[in-house]
């Protein structure tokens, strides 16, 4: 029989599992479908330990990677909110802490209180392991959009200084990704998929 | 300016991106839909973090987590093989290390043959790290599958030998979750989900 601990650890375990149903705006390679939370987390992670070594601090990277994985639990409840969305992002917080405490709930409290903390400290950004999985997170999308021909861009119209805006994060974590976002960035102006404004 | 060897990791960043797109035998919760292998990587390495106090043995979290991030990076290639579709596993060796070599080989050297060694040492299932991520990569589709009242199982006329043997490898890893697939295996017996011979 398993313990109490372990029913409520896969009780986590199979909740989490509906990320795989949260839809992003950001499209897959190919730019045939929709990319969903899980995909998303797992390219990050992967992208954590591969390019670590452009990190502009010292890291954990197991925490690093977790951060990674786990960041986008709250988006079950309640939902992604496209990044260049100002009204969405407004309410966005609120229902991400309601998630959260619901989510990180289902685990025994250590573990709870352990992924709520790796969780807030992602949203924070300050620590080395946050500022590089948030480089991450605002790079890997980047990288799919200039693969697809900016479709995602085009498709919402965004202009050059709300991506710059947004890769600011990666500079945090990284100067030296962050200098390769600058290049897309402005190739993408160059072929009329960011609009420059 | 990138560097080649940033333009090298990006475009194995890119290559792995496929892997959204293989789809294997086992579906998501809700029975919705086949799950994909990034999908599948994602949930195992997250259990590889959650559930470490259930490994046999002290092992270095970060690297049996990367190794769930890749371990089906060659698939890409190679397709998924169902578990219990023995005349697709016979061939599937060879195509994967035809995968591997060239997948893997995206990346600069020192990265290419570290990667190549973390998948290699995954297969063979002897390293610490190795045997608990191979356990996540058993008991994460059970769970699944527990969750779906037996539906991949039933549509595949799936018996209950063969469901054990497949478990041998969660044992390896770890004692306790190895018991708890045996409840879970007994509980599916006995609902009819799992053929009982």
């Amino acid at each position: 029989m398993a313990t109490k601990r372990l029913e409520d650890q896969i009780r986590f375990i199979l909740e989490i599992d509906k990320e795989k149903n949260v839809l992003r705006q950001t499209h897959i390679s190919g730019f045939t479908r929709q990319e969903n939370d899980a995909e998303h987390a797992w390219h990050m992670a992967t992208m954590v330990y591969l390019l670590k070594e452009y990190a502009n601090e010292e890291f954990d990277v197991a925490k690093a990677m977790m951060m990674a994985l786990i960041h986008d639990v709250v988006e079950i409840d309640a939902g992604d909110a496209y990044a260049y969305d100002a009204q969405a992002l407004a309410t966005q917080k609120e229902k991400e802490e309601r998630a959260a405490e619901r989510i990180f709930g289902l685990l025994p409290d250590d573990q709870r209180d352990e992924l709520r903390a790796l969780f807030e400290e992602f949203e924070e950004g300050k620590t080395p392991e946050a500022k590089f999985a948030k480089a991450m997170d605002n790079f890997q999308p980047l990288l799919l959009n200039d693969y697809n021909d900016g479709g995602d861009w085009r498709e919402h119209s965004v202009c050059k200084t709300q991506v710059e805006n947004r890769q600011k994060r990666t500079k945090l974590g990284s100067e030296t990704l962050w200098q390769h976002t600058q290049t897309l960035i402005e190739k993408n102006v160059q072929k009329g998929n960011i609009k420059d404004e």
